[in-house]
């Protein structure tokens, strides 16, 4: 049972979970002849929980186009009785969560951005159907959709995916936007999000590109190089709420945004994320949902770490510059 | 100039510093060929700004056994004029610091563990020199003295070096330590890493190892796996404060704790850093100075950028055990 300890000192959660170290590592080549993601390899995964397919073929056989299964090394577990302990100063509580893995097309491609607008479209629609289903369950105060993409970038299969963790609470980076965003509204009566927003479209030097509904920028504080944050241009805290008209230009900014970045730096590594408000209830008018592409090209290292600082070599106007005059 | 710039969402600080993109890639091939940190090399760097060496060398020629230079990148600069920037919701201040290398060993070794232990002394005794000569300038508020190790933990250089950076601000990482502590210490009128020391020695499942002046442990919320912290037995809030003989035993406590790591995961690429209080004049007696030895084992991927959590697969108790009883 996997397990979320506090670190005394600084409050920080960190999920111990000993299943995972049983992931097995694959190369390329062994990946493309037994991928356990490809059609025909369903029984490879465990037991689908949801899927677009055709209305003729079954649950765990081909005939899918996107499909959710439960994570087989989980970070977190669906099932236990939730408990804490404590001793001394050390405190944990069971690792309850869900953890689970959406396949984002039935070919073997390895790149997001490979994938045409209408199957994009198509993968934002799971995800959204997902947080909406996980938000059922009362126990989840927070659903964060990832995607790693490359081994740099922490993916151990290479068939195109992303993950969806629900947590029993609101995570320390999300908390730190939200505080910090709320301060913000507090103190001026609008959304900061949507300050920057204005702040950058309109010829701004951090614009990547901008869309009816959509904006791609490099934020000005960026903590890589090439750092991308997508934002709705009209307020809304939370992603899972998108209309399906809004996802539909979504796909596109979304796969616009990594085709630029493919073009000017040769295929990197890259995390995305989605950051949408927490399921608590609480006023939602200073939070703005967004999307977060996180290219790996430098190694985070002893200095990031020990100051939770980072060093950026380029400045985000330069990438920002380049993604936006990149023919595509 | 490079500029630290503040996230207007977060807060989070960031250093933006495009000099730092220039830095080379070598393979370890022509690194070894021709290797900046070698003795005959010396006009490779910029001029060195402390060596132990004989006394009949003269400085930035071989004869030397621990060198300090500045970075050829640095990521921070000593000189320029103090200023702040403010546009709408975005501010930033120039960039100044100090950023410095010390070259640990003459020869091209690519593993601390591998000098011995009078060099290993003699390098934590430069630490403590570098750290109480940038004390002097009143313009550093926190010196970081941080190690990457092989390529994958962010060295760019394999000749075994570390580097020390002086910030005009304590790092955030820092001031989350020290305002956990803060808040311990006035609530129970004790430090808490003296009593993390006292719960994790006598026997505890988490102990690595356990000398006259030093404790070395996994600690109980370990972000990466096999995480060591290495602390003072002895209530000391400032590193730099160390006496010889503590530094003496130090140099055995963590080649010890290295060499562990070597055994068990067969050298590895690790970061470490020291944490010592910043230079504020505040009371101290609720911090407690440690080094941090994280190794990288896992790629740190999108969930972990997303939630500010991390996902440790090896549950530190089992990572104690490993060390602890490994045969050196």
């Amino acid at each position: 049972m996997p397990e979320i300890r506090k670190d005394p000192v600084t409050g920080r959660s960190v999920i111990i979970a000993a299943e995972r170290a049983k992931r097995p590592q694959q190369d390329s080549a062994s990946q493309e002849s037994l991928c356990p993601f490809c059609p025909g390899n369903e029984q490879m995964t465990p037991p689908e929980v949801f899927a677009y397919r055709d209305s003729q073929s079954s649950p765990d056989a081909p005939g899918w186009t996107v499909r959710v299964v439960p994570n087989k090394y989980p970070a977190l577990v669906k099932e236990g009785v939730w408990s804490t302990s404590r001793r001394g100063v050390y405190e944990s509580m069971t690792g309850l969560g869900v953890h689970e893995v959406i396949i984002e097309s039935p070919e073997h491609v390895v790149d997001v951005a490979a994938l045409d607008e209408k199957q994009v479209t198509a993968v934002l629609r799971v995800y959204r159907g997902r947080m909406l289903d996980l938000r059922e369950d009362n126990r989840w105060r927070s659903i964060l959709v990832y995607k790693n993409q490359g081994a740099p970038a922490g993916a151990t299969l290479e068939h195109v995916h992303s993950q969806v963790i629900a947590l029993p609470e609101a995570p320390e980076q999300l908390r730190a936007e939200i505080d910090g965003a709320r301060k913000y509204y507090k103190a001026n009566g609008r959304c900061l999000f949507c300050e920057m927003i204005r702040q950058n479209t309109e010829g701004g030097e951090r614009l990547v590109a901008e869309h009816e509904r959509w904006a791609a920028i490099c934020p000005y504080a960026a903590r890589f190089p090439f750092e991308i944050w997508i934002l709705p241009k009209r307020h809304a805290p939370y992603f899972e709420l998108s209309p399906d008209q809004d996802l539909a230009e979504l796909a596109h900014c979304l796969r616009d945004a990594l085709a630029r970045l493919n073009r000017v730096l040769d295929h990197p590594p890259f995390n995305y994320l989605i950051h949408s408000h927490p399921l608590d209830g609480a006023e939602t008018r200073h939070y703005h949902w967004h999307i977060e592409i996180l290219p790996k090209l430098v190694q985070v290292a002893g200095f990031e770490w020990g100051s939770g600082m980072f060093i950026n070599p380029v400045a985000p106007e330069e990438a920002a510059r380049l993604l936006r005059h990149v023919t595509l």
